[in-house]
């Protein structure tokens, strides 16, 4: 019997949070996209839980804020170290997301959660993209003739529909547990792909524009293309424990880092609901090796070796809602893509420590900057060049993740120093160091995408080049996130934050800073900016279909440094405010650097370092990095950015 | 045929703002609940709009936070006066909401949203009072002999089922208005009862403890009480038009007063999704009268008479979501409750302007204040006396209410002064400030209820007596609600709103502020205070079941004043953080008045006006309104104080 065949413009395999990160772009962007996964639900307990600044600013601007309320706030880091006896002291402690980073601080929440508001998310957004569970793929081929031919289908994939029952993975019969995914146990892809095959009606033939994989630390997609994982492994065995914990600890609901004199080192995360998770060194487990099956860790042992570490303090529990053992993988794959048309993206490409709180961050990310440029791409917006710019701009930071956790994970399995003269020890003064320098990455705030189509952070200098100069915007950091701080709506008085006005919808957007418009030299230079914008041979009009509205594909955004109450908004040019018979006029497009009522004064000219007499553009892309800077009259370097890799109508 | 019969502990009439509050109070509480409607759906456009900051402090206590996330914050106010020429001019402008007021500024949102959040939140709150619409009463009888018999169901009501046709109201053909609810038409129940009675199965009888009635202006649970309302109405009739306005007036998103110098007046309300709301005063209709039907106004009459105030502005529309028009009638039910058993709330006993905002946030407040009693008493917690304070409480509010509302409309229909010796026009300072005297009243915080059975306020001075002592929190107002300030956990350094700690519950609460507790003299104080709440004899003990938490009726929280780190949360008392087996430890009762990392320094104790060498213990009721005042060790009177009311266990 000859399979069903069918074609789709991205077919997405796994959907754990880097998966569902993509189906929300693509669902955002109106792409067809289908979304495939071999296990018949979703994580129920346990695996990832934390989340960053920057993860929450994205969540943020897909509307997502559920994390953010349900979540855990985590905000505070206390050291305990042992004394010259050899008791656990608390030694310090500092805020946990530093000051200044974000509007979000770190937060703790189960993963399964976040998986449940993506999928409502999904629901919400016309419900057109729904998670296929219990399909597996189980061939690839890709047509390297068609691969630069955009509006071909190049990928031919062929996926098994399993039974509930091969799906359905063994989460633990008693207390659920990670083991089943862990890295102690072997993965159980190949089993299932090999019981499912040549069942009749359980298969199908998927031709695709492009494939991603987000099939997890053992990815068959990964394997199909040949890439493989390279770095290093440790033998130190961590057990993790999700219990409802009754202590005398002081700390249990911070998190708290301890090194014991000789029992090893926990982690303590306070959860939402009680929930307290630990990181737990089992010295046993590691030590000698072969006394006990690694994959059959059980949470008394993980319990025991924790109560030796948290000696004096007591430590049980009632609940444990879920535990899992694992070894420490650093590991960055070699390749993140193939002809531009298969893409991987999370665990697949990167593996490390979970105790950092990187992993489900980092794999979203992945994701998140992968969307919008196959959604531009496939929508004929953009050329196929910008995909390009997917594995430069991540595998860099899976690197730099890898070293983040090679450092951050030696000092928390060291052993503690004993004094200054014990050199082989790691100083409490070395762990603080390295915790604090590590915060930046932590809250995921470090990324700094390098030159490429998408990003200018120098004057090219030449004719037809864009004349890109930071010095006009000192602070903002070009290839960086833009920060946010807030502004004063013209119209209404209401101070918006100004990642707020950048939603995750797939436009770029240029951020005019006019300087005081109350000048009249400064008015007047904005007036010409906004002929040019309105007139039909300007930027605008070469991107944006004309049946569509005209800040479809590039919104323009004003933020003027005048006092607000010196400005009214009717005088100004309607290019910035665009009138539109049947929704009036747009009063969401023009702000004001200014004090508000009730939230203070933003001070965003001063915070990104822009002069109040000169002013500048900064041009956002669709995922809110920092794509240049150019002058206020620079229309020219508009164009020539955007000539890079847009197609105009 | 003999009519089915059962019984309820509360039946509510109307399924309004005010009905689902009292519903979902009780919902909360597990009543035993039935709510009827006589519409066959809610509200789908028009009708009230405004919330309050005391409103969203209320909603917020349910965990409703969606009024304020859809809704549009109005955070600015513009007075528009005409000039010598009579040409109308921006004459001033002031916050909407006066800073510090709240953690809440006023905002605006279409009355059936809050409808929509009531009913979802019934439903994810165990989905046991769900709303019967198409229902209508029809005799109403109290057994008068049984009505101080707390456990008996005095009460006997008729419900008449209407068939879908006959509680369907005409919404109006092409634009949604509200002319059929509308104080211009007559109402129709008594012509619903007609047609329905007699019917065969249209029938029930339902004996019920209390029955509510939330059953709007022409309240058929009044009538039968025998009820009037006492006050007066004006000639004058007011056009409401909800569009999205195509216009150069400058201030159409911020609230604008304005008074023409010869058209009357008209006041603009930005409003979410682009649409405006305009009430405009129809001088055409009200002068002369006979020459135009009053229930059959259009928009496009109130439009006109919009577009002659607003010149030299221009106005128009493509979309008009909703209209209605109305008379401003004042006046207040001269009873609020029959025997402690029927009950009257919301617009069923006050009516005035709707221009002011303040309908149905009084309306939700009336039965906010009505529903935790009926809660306690139901559930045998508390004496039927608690209920006597309901209509002293209420009656007062809607007196206050009727008479801002006078004043506030006169000044609104009032013709502007020409200049000062104009002694009959109103003059713009005049106007400015009642506008500005309002504002407290208008945000709901200027609620203050006179002593009685749950509000003490002065020392009793008598053995037995509560010593209430008001100057040991000088800047709290005894009788108004707590105002909230941001406390830092003790176990976990989260800044914490005060009135989160305040759910709403229907427990009882006691603040203690036990002062600097890092003080030796203030901890054995504190320490002593612990022993107490343990003890089998004090207070807890004496009022909560024991199968049931120690917190379960009365609830302690802490708010100390010592810094955060100088306090050690496992050396404090375990009764201010109890331990539970199946739980753990309760890290969420004890508090620090102290700096936090990231949301600055709440300075609960400066603005309560507590010495932090002295404290108090605030008693909270279970709507957030202060109780009373006691010193810290004065045991004798938090007895005294429930002993007025409480039924121990």
């Amino acid at each position: 019997m000859t399979p069903p065949e069918s074609d789709v413009d991205v077919l997405i395999i796994g959907a754990g949070p880097a998966g569902l990160m993509l189906a929300t772009w693509l669902s955002r962007l109106n792409i067809r996209t289908r979304i495939v996964d071999k296990r018949s639900t979703k994580i129920m307990a346990g695996q990832a839980d934390g989340f960053q600044c920057r993860t929450l600013e994205i969540l943020d601007s897909f509307g997502i804020d559920r994390v953010w309320k349900e979540s855990n706030h985590m905000l505070e880091v206390c050291f305990w170290n042992p004394d010259e006896n050899g008791v656990i002291k608390r030694t310090g402690r500092v805020p946990d997301t530093p000051q200044g980073f974000s509007r979000f601080t770190e937060c703790v929440l189960h993963q399964g959660r976040m998986e449940r508001f993506f999928l409502d998310h999904l629901k919400d957004d016309g419900d057109t993209v729904r998670v296929e569970r219990a399909i597996l793929p189980s061939s690839l081929q890709i047509n390297e003739e068609k691969v630069e031919d955009a509006a071909a289908y190049p990928i031919t994939i062929r996926l098994q529909h399993l039974t509930d029952e091969e799906a359905t993975p063994d989460q633990g019969k008693n207390i659920p547990n990670g083991l089943f995914r862990s890295n102690l146990t072997p993965d159980d892809t190949e089993d299932l792909i090999r019981k499912a095959s040549g069942k009749e009606g359980t298969e199908e033939v998927v031709r695709a524009k492009y494939l991603v994989g987000c099939d997890g630390a053992h990815s068959w997609t990964r394997k199909q293309l040949g890439f493989q994982m390279e770095g290093e492994h440790t033998e130190i065995i961590w057990g993790v424990l999700d219990i409802i914990p009754i202590t005398d600890f002081p700390d249990i609901r911070v998190r708290s880092l301890i090194h014991s004199a000789s029992s090893g080192s926990l982690m303590v995360i306070p959860r939402e609901k009680r929930v307290v998770r630990l990181y737990i060194q089992l010295k046993e487990v590691s030590e000698g090796g072969g006394a006990i099956d690694r994959s059959k860790v059980t949470p008394e042992q993980i319990l025991k070796a924790a109560q030796k570490i948290i000696a004096p303090y007591k430590l049980e529990y009632e609940h444990c809602g879920w535990f899992t053992a694992y070894q420490i993988a650093q590991r960055v794959s070699d390749g993140f893509d193939k002809f531009e048309r298969v893409f991987l993206a999370g665990d697949a490409v990167h593996t490390h420590s979970p105790k950092a709180g990187q992993g489900q961050n980092v794999s979203l990310q992945d994701s998140y900057n992968l969307g919008w440029k196959i959604g531009l791409v496939a929508r004929g917006q953009a050329t196929r060049e910008i995909l390009k710019t997917y594995p430069t701009e991540r595998q860099q930071i899976a690197r730099d993740l890898i070293a983040f956790d090679q450092k951050f994970s030696k000092l928390f399995s060291g052993r503690p120093a004993k004094d200054v003269s014990d050199e082989t020890g790691i100083s409490l003064e070395e762990f603080r160091k390295v915790f604090h320098q590590g915060a930046v990455f932590a809250a995921g705030l470090s990324v700094d995408y390098g030159p490429n189509i998408l990003v200018v952070k120098e004057d090219e200098g030449k004719i037809g080049g864009v004349r890109c100069k930071p010095s006009l915007a000192e602070k903002l950091k070009i290839g960086m996130r833009l920060p946010s701080h807030k502004v004063v709506n013209q119209s209404d008085s209401l101070p918006v934050e100004l990642q707020k006005l950048l939603p995750s919808d797939g436009r770029f957007r240029l951020i005019v800073f006019p300087g005081n418009i109350s000048k009249p030299k400064l008015y007047t230079r904005y007036e010409k900016l906004g002929e040019y914008f309105s007139s039909s041979t300007g930027l605008v009009s070469a991107y944006t279909p004309e049946d569509t509205p005209r800040d479809s594909v590039i919104e323009i955004l004003t933020v003027h440094s005048a006092k607000r109450l010196d400005v009214e908004l009717q005088s100004l040019p309607e290019a910035f405010h665009p009138l539109d018979k049947a929704r009036g006029w747009d009063y969401w497009k023009i702000y004001a650097d200014d004090e508000s009522y009730h939230e203070g004064h933003g001070r965003v000219y001063e915070n990104f370092g822009i002069d109040r007499d000169e002013g500048c553009i900064v041009i956002v892309r669709p995922d809110g990095y920092v794509a240049t800077v150019v002058a206020v009259d620079n229309t020219n370097s508009l164009e020539a950015y955007f000539a890079r890799f847009m197609i105009k109508v």
